[in-house]
């Protein structure tokens, strides 16, 4: 197995607000969401972590993949998440922010998509 | 214990370049290497996950912290790294990052600051 991927990709950063706080808090769902979220982008799943910071409270969470990273922080309180969705070769990040947005349902989005790796 | 930090923070997006290979080839010293820069940044780490893909080849990995996350990719065969870091609070960002560029001594780097959590 070989790195495949030129150092080159998009990464979105994606500011959600106006989130349902019952959706913002559970790990294990987070972590299925984001994984649906993966696969939808042709990306491939290497390994994930969500730590909860308690009952009721926020999430924060990683996916790493072959072609770089999906990660999630939530703050329910405030039913806002902050996720970023890194992806090298031909992977399609937008496909995984579609699904992130679909299942969030935010009343406000701001989305920077930044272009990696062009030095 | 609790999310503690409010939904805004500073996503520091650095592309390094010109890095010689050996330095981005072990998974255990990227580890310690990004431990180094979250604490010298105030962060605290709560999981960390480095993946090869292969003797020589890439490292893929991330800290989870409390005030969020620092990753890392790494392509020894074009000397470039791609590290993002993402912190909440009182952590110091810039500070991480300064610890990764003592460590990996790019030749040439391109920073970019966004502002997260503003919404």
């Amino acid at each position: 197995m070989t790195t495949a991927h030129r150092p080159a990709g998009i990464h979105l950063l994606a500011d959600l607000a106006g989130i349902e706080a019952a959706l913002l808090v559970d790990p294990d769902a987070i972590d299925a969401l984001l994984r649906e979220a993966a696969l939808a982008a042709g990306a491939r799943i290497l390994h994930s972590h969500f730590h909860t910071f308690g009952p009721g409270l926020g999430v924060t969470g990683v996916l790493l993949l072959a072609e770089s990273h999906i990660s999630i922080h939530t703050w329910p309180e405030h039913g806002f998440a902050a996720a970023d969705i890194f992806m090298c070769g031909d992977a399609q990040p937008g496909r995984a922010l579609d699904v992130i947005d679909a299942a969030l349902k935010p009343a406000t989005r701001s989305v920077q998509t930044m272009a990696r790796g062009q030095l």
